[in-house]
């Protein structure tokens, strides 16, 4: 993990610009706190950082305010990242089938989620050991995001992360329905009513498959980006309840 | 309105049982306040007030602790109010069809529900006069709880409530579904996922139609009697963004 670029930011949040390998990322922590800082896991949407840099500072102002630290990384395929011509091609055949007005096939959304959820968790757990090694941070490990199927697999393979606020607003493959049985950790789950792209149905059957003991889901009105600004509040609530 | 008796609490809060004609009911105020307070309704499940005052005397002081009053009426044919021979059949019909491990017909839901809703509703409105009356008490008025139908009927033709918090526990008429519709004021609903007497698809079909523009479910994992203590922080925070 290589620092790129550091810079206090007005309320004096320590904002740093690292990369992992080829993968970048943004770090934010307090600007001071006398023992190691938990830590949540901000997944971007697949915008790229750049992009959705505005709406991650954003939590991340809300969580670093709450005494966390927040880590960030470019998905893949992703922003500045190298393309990969099937992803490409699966978001292509997406983009068809939604704009003819079907239901998406499920092998498209197999194509357009499997290698990125199998590609992506390596590099947030890798991220995870690089970042935990830093003395200012320790655990325990939210997670926040994003793309809910990689969110998913983290929660069944990475034992670090203790909670998982999930945003149940992309496509899940349907073979993933079954691994979410195998998710035991504490859920906060948040579900657009009105998403465009967004199976409900296929949401709600994902909210009843996760194992968890403790999972909650919250509804609100609205389209994919209408997620209303109290849930951030619900959401720091949440990793309180689990990280603290 | 009569004041039968009125005391302390350890913690300050005054508790005052009072009765309106003949209905008896309890209003919790904050041991002190330099202005009127807001006042929240809270619905008692159909068990009595005596079997229900710990539950309720524990939402009350969480509500009162945030600088609400908080009254609540005792639901008709319920405690010690005057029994209803039809009310009684609906309830020994409905426990019968449960028992036989059907479906309850809507006949037998309508002859519950309806009835009460019919009763109680002006009851509320009763109550809402008299306690608006006292010079210790403001607005706006939030409603919690309890019978799901008495609240949805409340929140159409109750100009006074500006919030309500309902809990999708309890056998809604079908027939009540399209009153939902006209619902306008911000909701949040509970739901139990796993409640044992109540249709899931049901509770989930009358949050969708439900008319407000700001309307949240919180689904938690569990029976009936389930309901998570968090959700009583997440309820104060749904009346503060709307009653203060």
């Amino acid at each position: 993990m290589q620092f790129t670029s550091e810079q206090r930011l007005d309320d004096g949040i320590l904002e740093r610009e690292f990369t992992l390998g080829e993968i970048p990322g943004i770090l934010w922590t307090p600007g001071s706190a006398s023992a190691p800082v938990p830590l949540i896991l901000v997944s971007p949407p697949p915008l790229g950082l750049r992009k959705a840099y505005p709406r991650l500072l954003a939590r991340a102002r809300q969580a670093v305010a709450e005494g966390y630290a927040v880590a960030t990384i470019e998905l893949p395929w992703s922003g500045d990242r190298p393309r990969s011509a099937a992803a490409d091609q699966a978001v292509t055949d997406l983009h068809r089938a939604l704009a003819a007005g079907g239901p998406v096939d499920n092998e498209i959304v197999d194509r357009l989620i499997l290698p990125l959820v199998d590609k992506a968790v390596p590099e947030w757990q890798a991220t995870l050991d690089a970042v935990l090694s830093l003395p200012e941070i320790g655990g325990p490990v939210g997670y926040s995001g994003g793309v809910i199927a990689i969110g998913l697999r983290l929660a069944v393979v990475e034992p670090r992360i203790a909670a998982a606020l999930l945003f149940a607003g992309s496509f899940v493959p349907r073979s993933m329905l079954e691994e979410a049985r195998q998710v035991t950790i504490p859920l906060q789950v948040l579900l657009q009513w009105d998403d465009e792209g967004n199976d409900r149905q296929l949401a709600l059957d994902l909210f009843d498959a996760f194992g968890s003991k403790e999972k909650t889901l919250h509804a609100n009105m609205g389209g994919h980006t209408g997620v209303p600004q109290f849930e951030g509040d619900a959401g720091n609530r949440f990793f309180a309840r689990h990280l603290k």
